[in-house]
This record gives structure tokens, sequence and C-alpha cells, in this order.
């Protein structure tokens, strides 16, 4: 596992990118979508969100070399209203598909319409931030709900994996300052973490995780063979159980005992679903008067009152960006770990990996 | 406090409700509108989640003599377009105005629009949970946010309260099964419970409040001075954040320093806001196809193995549906703080509360 050691390697934006794409190229994406699922995982990286970044690429490799992922999906529009549609991701890889989704959210949006749009067929997309800020440019609240790849968690009181660690994103625009975007997923602690414990031989601190009989575990090892725990106890439970719910079932996206495992099943599709929809401020309120709002309420949170020993407040989303913005200058530090799974796939399909 | 006895005593829910409405009536509420929101505060109560039920109604007594609610409220549309709604509240209580907007919403969804309205200038509204469910029985999903009228929290590393602890619902109609409906605000334990505490000379756990400066504390009475801590931190924190901005930034609400204080406040209106949204399902999938995928997604749960020494799953909102339905039989067991407060307006406004 790359994430048990800390040391990292720096690489340029422009030459990951480069990599990830060229990579895709040679599994037979075509090469603007290629391009495109390139700079999702990618930004993952610069906003400092590796567990969504190139960490992934092997396993989408993988995928893809299986014939698991659709490289040339069809992605079509199966249902549609004038504020809704369904959308049919063949199996195509979820951050492309993700894309597709949320640019005909926004463009059935153009004139005002709150539209939201139910995918199915897809797969794993990365950050939902990705899709939900893709709405922020156009002046739109951009909301973003997933279905995990993988079945860690169990519901509150069970002992047995059929609820995935549900992400979901809210973006909302600004004006002067940063649009405000939540990203998150509804675990205390992500499995990475338990992984690196085990790698160490430390105990994980209790309230992360049960063993497999759902019994509350410290031991790294007994909690690989259980489940993560949902933030807030039942709270983070009923969360996880609604953003699948809300992914899935307006289109056939499989939920509970249908998600297949993103890292163990390289032979059934895993029809992934996702839920995304856009509110244009512009049908509530003037924009101006709405982003003088979202301003105001920004630089009060800025500017609280410290508690000892803070330096400065953030907003959601805020660090990421200004990591972001830090790395398109400084270069990307990747985990060695993550960067010679890489060197492997730079060897494997002859594709040049610069470093720094 | 009411909280610091755990003694009860049975009210029926007719006898309840008459006294409720009765109580509103004498406060200069419409008939009608007594009944409306004698029903939301009842049906708190009735699903066991007693924070928001009748513990609240001497609160709303002293806003409705001291002019601060509006009894007989003009609540408009500000503004509109085919699938969105402004609603001005017009000082109205929260309930009422929630139940409008919502009815609004399911109004205007009916052709199969999704549709959201946004509310300013209400008032606390109760458990959100009321009015997404509304949406169920429409064969709509529901969505309900709101802004809390009291900042008990303060940013992540801050030391000042100008969040609320926001709550949010939303609801997913299923077929034979029960809807499924989460309903959550952001904090890790109640206020009341640090009340609890500080009333039994009591610690309170690591992890549930700050103190005024933003230290941990488990000493209640320095809680009571501080904040309540977000769920998962960080998570919490944005969660709250986002919620709060959906809420008010759409219609004008009031947000951060804007929000004055539910209980200590008996001059300035709340200008409490919220956002309500359907999305129907039939535009998505025929609904019965959507029910048998959620009546399977519901089964898969209810069935999981068990952890040791659990006797039953539930599903989000389920224990609370059948808390109401043995409550309608049985009825309604309220602290005995609460009903000394009951009797209390009872002589008050010469309306007869009766016991069981």
């Amino acid at each position: 596992m790359s994430e048990t050691d800390e040391r990292t390697i720096s690489i340029a934006e422009a030459d990951l990118n480069d990599f990830c794409r060229e990579v895709l190229k040679k599994l037979d994406l075509p090469a603007n979508e290629a391009g495109l699922v390139a700079d999702c995982i990618v930004e993952a990286d610069l906003r400092g969100v590796h567990s969504h970044g190139m960490i992934r690429l092997p396993v989408y490799v993988r995928r893809l070399q299986s014939g698991v992922f659709n490289p040339r999906p069809n992605i079509r529009v199966v249902r549609e209203t004038r504020t809704t549609a369904v959308v049919d991701g063949d199996n195509g890889m979820g951050q492309l598909v993700s894309l597709r989704a949320m640019d005909l959210a926004i463009e059935k949006a153009r004139d005002g319409d709150c539209v939201w749009v139910s995918v199915g067929n897809s797969n794993h997309n990365g950050t939902e931030a990705y899709f939900a800020q893709m709405a922020v440019a156009h002046d739109m609240i951009g909301f973003c709900f997933s279905v995990g790849g993988i079945n860690h968690m169990t519901p509150w009181g069970g002992a047995e994996g059929i609820l995935g660690n549900n992400p979901f994103a809210i973006a909302i625009p600004a004006g002067d300052e940063l649009p405000v975007v939540l990203d998150m997923a509804c675990s205390v602690a992500a499995r990475g973490r338990v992984n690196v414990a085990a790698a160490r031989g430390e105990s994980i601190p209790e309230g992360w995780c049960t063993d497999a009989q759902g019994r509350p575990t410290t031991d790294p090892s007994e909690a690989l063979k259980g489940f993560v725990l949902p933030i807030a106890g039942p709270k983070g439970y009923a969360l996880t159980t609604i953003i699948g719910m809300l992914s899935t079932m307006l289109s056939g996206g499989a939920f509970g005992t249908d998600v297949t495992h993103l890292y163990d099943d390289f032979e059934r599709p895993q029809n992934i679903g996702h839920l995304l929809g856009v509110l244009p401020v512009s049908s509530f309120v003037d924009c101006t008067e709405f982003k003088r709002r979202m301003d105001k309420g920004i630089r009060e949170i800025k500017g609280v009152k410290k508690a000892p020993g803070v330096t400065e407040i953030f907003l959601p989303g805020e660090r990421e960006h200004r990591t972001l913005l830090d790395r398109r200058k400084t270069g990307i530090p990747l985990a060695v770990g993550t960067v010679s799974e890489l060197r492997e796939l730079s060897e494997e399909f002859g594709v040049r990996l610069r470093l720094k």
C-alpha cells in the first residue's frame, strides 16, 4: 500500500496529466475522453485528495484491461423530461459519465429550471466535488451523490457489508470569495488509514471500525476483516443509506448486495449510480445579491474569533483550493508507493513518466 | 429544565393536539392554521422527537405574546419560475410557512418537474422530516433544509457562535415497506443533554462540546458557555455551513451574525430560512419499479446479519414511525417538566389539558 510510506516524489501537473491521458489512450479511450478523465483524476491529487487521484489509476487500468470498464461507451439519455433525465453510462469510466451527466444538467437548466439527472451503468467517479463544482461557473448550486464501489459499511447494528461509504458534494457559488464546496463520505476514518496502521503494527482508535462480527475493535487486522464505522453512529448510517438510495433507485444502479467490489471483481460491471442536480441561482434571486450574501457569510466565518493555537479558519473546500493553487506552481507530491505503481504502468505501456 | 427529570406523564394524541391548537387560537392564530401547527408539533412528540414537540410550545407562546411571531401572516410568493419559487413567510410560525412552501413545491411539481422553493422571513419549524415526508404521499422524493434558530456552533477552529446546528431531512417513498426518512442536525450531542448533565452535576463525554474559548471540555457548565461540537469535526462543520447557506442565501434568510436567538431575543423577528425540494419519481422511472427497488433495498438492510446483542436493524425513520404508531394507541409520554409548563399555559389561557 502506498499509504504506508509518507515520503513523496513531486510531479508537475502537466506531466502527470499527460501520463494519465496517454496511459488511458493506450487502453483504447479516445484522446478527448482520456483527457477529460485525466483532468478529473489529476485534480483530485492537485486538491490533496489523493485517495481519489492517481492512486486509483492502477485499478482503473486493470479494469480496462480485463474489459470490465468500457473505454468507448455510448453514454445516452434513456428517459427525459424538461427537468429530469436518466443517463445510461454504458459502463464507461465514472468520471466521463458523471461529466456528461452534469453537462446535460447544466445545459437543460440554462433557461432557469432546476434539473436533476440520474445515472446508472456508471463506474467509480473519483471526487464528487469535481462534478458539483461544474455548476458553479454557471451560477448554479451543484449537487452530486454517488454510491460507493465497495461495501465497507454495515447497517447500524449489523455485521454484513451491504452499504458503501457513500459520498456526496454540494457546491455553492460566491462572488469575490471562493465557492463553498462540501465533499464528504460517511465514515469516521477512511479504510486506507486502517491499512496504514496494520502495516505499521499500530492499533487504531476506538470508533473507527468493527470486526467482522460488528464488534468494536482497535486491532487493524480485525478491522480489515470487518467494517468502517459511520460518522456519529446511526446518523452516518442513515446518511450513507439515503445517499446510496438517491444515487441508485431512480436509475437502477446497483445497491446493497448487488454492489460488486471495485478491487476484487474484474468480471461483472459495477453498475454504479449517481444523482446530479443543479439549482440556477438567478431563478431565485439576482445573482449579484446572492453573491453579496455569500461573500458576507464567508467573511464572517473567516473572521471569527479563533480557538487557542488556531491561525486560520477555512471554509469547506478552501484548503483544497489553496492546495490546488500551490501545486499548480510547485508540483504534485505523490507517495513513493503510488509513483512506483505509476512507473510500472510507464514500463508496461511505454508511456514516459516525467518526475520533477 | 424538563430534561432533568425522566419521569413522564401520558397524554392522548387528540387531547394534546386539542390543547396545542386551542392555546394557539387564544394567541390569535386562525383555527385552521392553529390546527396545522398543532399537527406538526404533536407529531414530533408522537415520533419520539421531543426536542421539537410540546417542549417548544412555551417559547412559541412567549414569542406570539411579545409580537415577535406573526399569528396571521400573509405568506406569499415573491418570485417564481415554473420550477422555483421564493416564499416570504411574513414572520409566521415556521411550521405553517414550511407547510405552505412544501404544498407549493408539490403543486408545482404535479406535471413532473423538479421544483425547489426557497423561504425567508420564517421561524423555527420543528422537525424537517415533517415537510420532507409530505412529498412521499405524492410519489416524490422530498428535501427540507433549515437554518437553526440559535448559533450554538462555531466554525471549525473558531471560538464564536455564528453557526446554527442546522438540520435537514430527505424522505424517499417505498412500496410495501415504510418510506426511508433521514432527519438530522450536525452536532454530536444536543445541547439539551448538556443541560441534563449540568443539572445532575455530571461531567459530559469528551467530544461533545468546547468552552467559550473553543477548547475541549468535559465540564457541562463550561460547555454551556461554549459551543456544541459538530459530528466528525470538520465534516460536521462543513455540513452545517452548507445547510445554513442553502437555507438562507437564495431567500435572504438570516445567516451568521444576523441570526437572533430563539430563546433570548423577543424583539427582533428571526428571519429563518428554509429550502424545500421535490423530485417526482415518475419523471425518472415507473413508480412501481422504483418502489420494487426500494423495497428490495430495505429488506436487504432489515435482513442483514446482526452484531452480537442486536435484535433488529432499523431503517432511517423506522423507529420514529413505529413509536408514532404505538403512541397513537397508548398515548404520548411527556416529561413531567414539560407537562408542568403546559399546566401553566393551561391556567394562563383557560384551556383544559386532559391527562390520561
